[in-house]
């Protein structure tokens, strides 16, 4: 068998991950290396100005150079040639979003813009529009926009619109002089195959989940953008030229001057790019529809590939072909998981979770009375409402921290079963859990209590770097059958997935039954308690 | 000036106060001796018999000889003359009752009854009666009882008749045998003055409280009874001889047998008992009407005397006579002050109360949105509802350990004002603020909360032994205009409890502006949210 590797780039908040694989599922190497200007939170590069406090950017250059070093630094750990190399897949964060040239230039680049601030790109934790964003939401429910419905009806503070209107507010020459306007998971992969703007390939995940736009409808329609703002009304025809590719699916093959760059041979076929927790789907090996990817880490986002398009109430995004070719990617998510489990650590002055886990453990289910919500950072999925807070009721002069641990966890189960839920009353079927991310192998306790509140066994994909495995996985689908022998999506994610080195290490959690009984009327408490605050707060 | 001293005996849980105070207020002595019994929750006394698990019981004898050792050290230790001794009175835990024989006789010290636990006082913290408290409950709302409204629309599991009808039910031979069924208070006072069963002084403090008992309409009537009971019906007319005498009244001198034991004078006047923390009152200093006095300690009783008897629903008691003669006592209450601080600082790994106090003090009002429902023994006053739970809202990431503490010393204010507003509202006034017990003089930061959360300056009172001044001064009372000059009962507090000596040690708190107008509306938000509550666990 020859040599065959998939390259699976995976750009982060801080650092790019390099990752070599083989067609087996077998890795080869794996670099990471950090941006030399990491977050730009705090001055811009080159004036040393002072960035308001909401900003985060990041530097173009960065992207390039450390992949770079990344793919370099790959390819010489699995003593692999250049030509062993037979595709590239990117995920990248998401809305990390450019303004640049027709040519590709980032407008930060070019010396008439690169001491102003918002010529930079927008890092997606950059919170700098939220009256943008405010001004969207309401003027999209008066105008009742259909699109609205596939965001659970509110888009977010991080997404590609609000980015563009702040700019055009603040700084309208940096719009003015904008030809195009772009995800960076996109910007890079344009830049790997080299095409014409017109040509430049658009991420029907990024496009989708946080660009409002869809297969049947595109982007919003020039009239809203009008209302919106009058210099907005054109955005899409004049400044977003392109063509929209699933994840999977080949955007070119990549150029003679990045290949020079990263060390690789041209003419490598290069997948459309992922977001990076859309990536650890295939990563995680869900290959088949109907399975909810559980990625847990400080906040949480489930994701389920479907075969049908239904609408689902308070779902952050509904895509066809948002994650793989050819199926309904819908995204859904917690805002405080990992974080908030800290917190309360913290909260209750513990150095660490061994002994809270194990008084926990010893409790019943419902934590003797204990009850909480776990909004401590807003609720994403379903209320979609950012101004939502944390809860604990049922609490006595007896309770000590670890039921309050046990409260919080369960909280957080019952937040994925409200999910799953949704899903199912809606009529999109959820037959299969797996988690990834970290907390799942750090946290025994939490995912026996998620089990019995889901009422379905979870399985723990062992993989340490999912989104990676997932852009590798994505590049051998762009590089075809002909290369791969893969002819399904399906067939790739097993192969390179599941195969039955990491199917060993994978471990099942089933649910208790007994325990699982005692949560479905736990669950409905839960269930009250929310009721009661969603009408607090709103 | 002859050496006039007022005697006051205060009956704990674990222990008799023997206070000497002259009649300007100059404490002289003051010996504290435990039970040799303590508390009984584990062993029968004599058989060994183990308790249940809810049961707490006391020894009458203790009551004598500890009281008897207690009054000869005070006397030793001010170097008094019996003949010094002008007055005493006496306050009592309560309900603290017991079954006795109709020469006083305790049935528990009878040979027949010795090894029944049901023949033993029962301590007011005895929890045996829940079922039979319940039923009470129910069939008063069921009747429409009309005393059923002086106690908020609920009658207290440690009340007077629950535990009767908790013997007569589990013990039917103990109740047949009770000649009278009395409270310890109310036994003591009936020990010392010596006289027949018809004679028997009973307080109306205790009866009003904690009997059903009122001036106008005397206990429950004997149709109640027997619904309750059939054996119960006549209960008042067969087991309960005596005479109502409001605390400060006299109910008899010192008799010969009691005098020698107490190392006094026999013939000294001995009012009528009083519940402890009802003595706090005058032991406050309140001489006036429409004053507020705070008795705070690991829970809280808030007392008020009134000039008009107005119905206030969810208030704990509403007694004419109750506290002081010729007013009408209204008691309130919240169930967890000083408890559920410390329950917190538990919660939060925290040493003590330092650190968190001084971080909590540099918040503004508010706790930078964290709000607490301080429900965590139950809400008593106005609820009277022991399955609410503490609740904390608005919590997001950034909150720490001094958000929780203040939230909560915020609750436990905005529940006073709570009380308040339901008293002002029914036509009560409220117009000055008493706080007394162990917190208000350890916690600065709680009263600054408490004076600009109630818009009104808060006097703390600085006598350490408040129960057992206001029992002194019910004593001096009870000797009488002719020994003392004291015309009334003002007079007596104000000579007694204010003078110049205490007056110089007595801090007052002012509200603080700008804060009392934040708490306006906080209140408004802790109110909401204490309304969402009831309805659910109602």
């Amino acid at each position: 068998m020859k040599n065959q590797l998939s390259l699976g780039l995976d750009f982060g908040t801080e650092s790019v991950r390099a990752l070599l694989v083989d067609l087996r599922g077998r890795e080869r190497a794996t670099v990471v290396v950090k941006y030399p200007h990491g977050q730009i939170t705090e001055k811009l590069p080159g004036t040393g100005e002072k960035l308001p406090p909401d900003f985060a950017l990041q530097h173009p250059q960065d992207w390039i150079d450390s992949s770079a070093r990344a793919v370099r630094g790959a390819l010489r750990n699995a003593r692999a040639k250049a030509s062993d190399v037979i595709g590239i897949g990117v995920c990248f964060t998401s809305c990390t979003m450019l303004p640049s040239l027709a040519d590709g230039t980032p407008l930060c680049l070019t010396k008439k813009f690169a001491r102003e601030k918002y010529s930079w790109p927008k890092l997606w934790k950059h919170h700098g529009a939220k009256t943008q964003t405010d001004r969207i939401n309401a003027l999209a429910a008066e105008r009742r926009e259909k699109w609205l419905d596939r965001y659970g009806g509110t888009i977010g503070l991080e997404w590609f619109f609000p980015k563009i209107l702040e700019t055009l507010e603040n700084q309208p020459a940096v719009y003015e002089a904008t030809e195009v306007w772009l995800e960076a998971g996109d910007w890079y992969v344009w830049q790997l195959v080299g095409s014409s703007a017109n040509e430049l390939p658009r991420s029907t995940c990024q496009a989708g989940y946080k660009a409002m736009w869809s297969r049947d409808d595109g982007f919003p329609s020039p009239d809203f953008f009008k209302a919106l703002h009058p210099r907005l009304a054109n955005v899409v025809d004049e400044k977003m030229p392109g063509r929209f590719l699933a994840p999977g699916e080949s955007a070119g093959n990549l150029c003679a001057s990045l290949a020079a760059k990263l060390g690789l041979n041209a003419g490598i076929p290069v997948s459309a790019a992922v977001i990076d927790a859309h990536a650890g789907v295939p990563g995680a090996g869900a290959a088949e529809p109907d399975t909810l990817v559980m990625v847990m880490g400080t906040s949480s986002c489930h994701m389920l590939n479907a075969l049908e398009n239904r609408p689902v109430p308070g779902v952050a995004g509904i895509v066809q072909d948002g994650i793989l070719p050819g199926m309904v990617g819908y995204e859904t998510g917690q805002a405080a998981v990992g974080d908030a489990f800290d917190w309360l650590r913290r909260m209750v002055g513990a150095k660490d979770f061994a002994g809270l886990t194990s008084k926990a453990q010893a409790l019943p289910p419902g934590a003797e009375g204990v009850l909480c919500l776990d909004w401590f950072n807003g609720c994403r999925t379903p209320l979609m409402d950012g101004s939502m807070t944390g809860v604990f009721t049922g609490m006595k002069l007896h309770h000590r921290p670890e039921h309050l641990y046990r409260a919080l966890l369960e909280a957080s189960a019952f937040g994925v079963r409200w999910i799953v839920e949704l899903l199912r009353e809606r009529g999109v079927p959820v037959k299969r859990f797996i988690a990834t991310g970290g907390l799942p192998h750090h946290n025994a306790l939490l995912m026996d209590i998620y089990a019995s509140v889901l009422g379905g066994k979870i399985v723990i994909h062992p993989c340490k770097h999912g989104p990676a495995l997932g852009a590798a996985i994505l590049g051998a689908m762009a590089a075809g059958e002909s290369a791969t022998g893969f002819s399904t999506t399906a067939q790739a994610i097993r192969s390179m997935a599941q195969p039955s080195s990491i199917r060993k290490q994978t471990r099942t959690i089933k649910p208790n039954p007994k325990a699982a009984r005692a949560y479905d009327s736990l669950y409905q408490q839960y269930r009250g308690l929310a009721e009661k605050f969603r009408n607090i707060s709103k």
